[in-house]
């Protein structure tokens, strides 16, 4: 059985809205803070964390490149939670996504590259890859959530049965 | 008179200690994550966003470069939050904080620089200066509170009455 290729699109709002938030300034709205010294682009993600008693918390990934091309073996999502991912630099990352079911399949999966100014939000349920960061090792600011309960499901799918249609570059 | 002049030390974990937490990964306990591609720094900042109702917020602060020297005019609280700055660069910037108190004075501030890859949370209460960017219009991942109560104290100072012994480089 020959691989599934998934395409892999530029991120925009618009085709974003299934699975979340693009958390950037272009197009958000924004006001003048601090004597005119900055602009305050306001909330521009839902972080849905207080489930059962959870609270917010802030992590940095340090994040590798993974290895091209890109096959993916597992996607997983958090049943109680957002997770939001902000590149601390401008390195551009690669999404996958797939809108909330409980029988997930690898022709439901969507794939985005960020530009070098966004961040995602997936939002409660949404499947996810985990960080697949480009070009170089790159930390990434995380807000997730905290709490006892259990709060991730996994899926796993065969060796070579789907892969992104992207070019990585090697190191 | 003659200004007060507050030092500007470099910013450490164990200086911050009475005004909340560095956000930076040197130091911070971690773990390996998917598949090895990711080392997770956990659980940097204290998030304390949800009093009375509140709920965590995600905004970008666009900061433009104070001008030199910096006269230190006003001082802010959130009574009800904290509030974490994490830079999407590798810009440094200034942070001028004073401990908790209903009697703020200018010989309570102290002031630091960030290396380029920190940044800091605010604890409930704790005093601080509004952003200080340096060398460039820059960006920082906010993380605050929602909510319809006010959140927001400020003090004044007379004009020069304190500045920072810092040499900001002009643009």
């Amino acid at each position: 059985m020959s691989a599934l290729k998934v395409p892999v699109e530029p991120l925009t709002r618009a085709a974003f809205v299934p699975f979340g938030d693009v958390i950037e300034t272009d197009g958000s709205a924004h006001y003048t803070i601090n004597q005119g010294h900055a602009e305050r682009f306001h909330d521009l993600a839902r972080i849905d964390v207080q489930e059962a008693g959870g609270k917010p918390l802030i992590n940095i990934f340090r994040a590798t490149p993974w290895p091209n091309p890109v096959c993916i073996a597992a996607m997983e999502r958090h049943p109680l939670s957002s997770q939001a991912f902000v590149p601390l630099s401008t390195t551009p990352f690669l999404v996958v996504v797939a809108a909330p079911t409980d029988a997930l399949r690898p022709e439901h999966l969507r794939a985005f590259v960020t530009s070098r100014r966004q961040g995602v939000n997936y939002a409660r349920g949404v499947w996810h890859h985990a960080l697949l960061a480009l070009e170089q090792q790159s930390d990434f600011l995380i807000v997730d959530r905290g709490g006892a309960e259990p709060n991730c499901d996994e899926v796993f799918f065969g060796r070579d049965e789907i892969i992104l249609d992207y070019p990585v570059k090697q190191q």
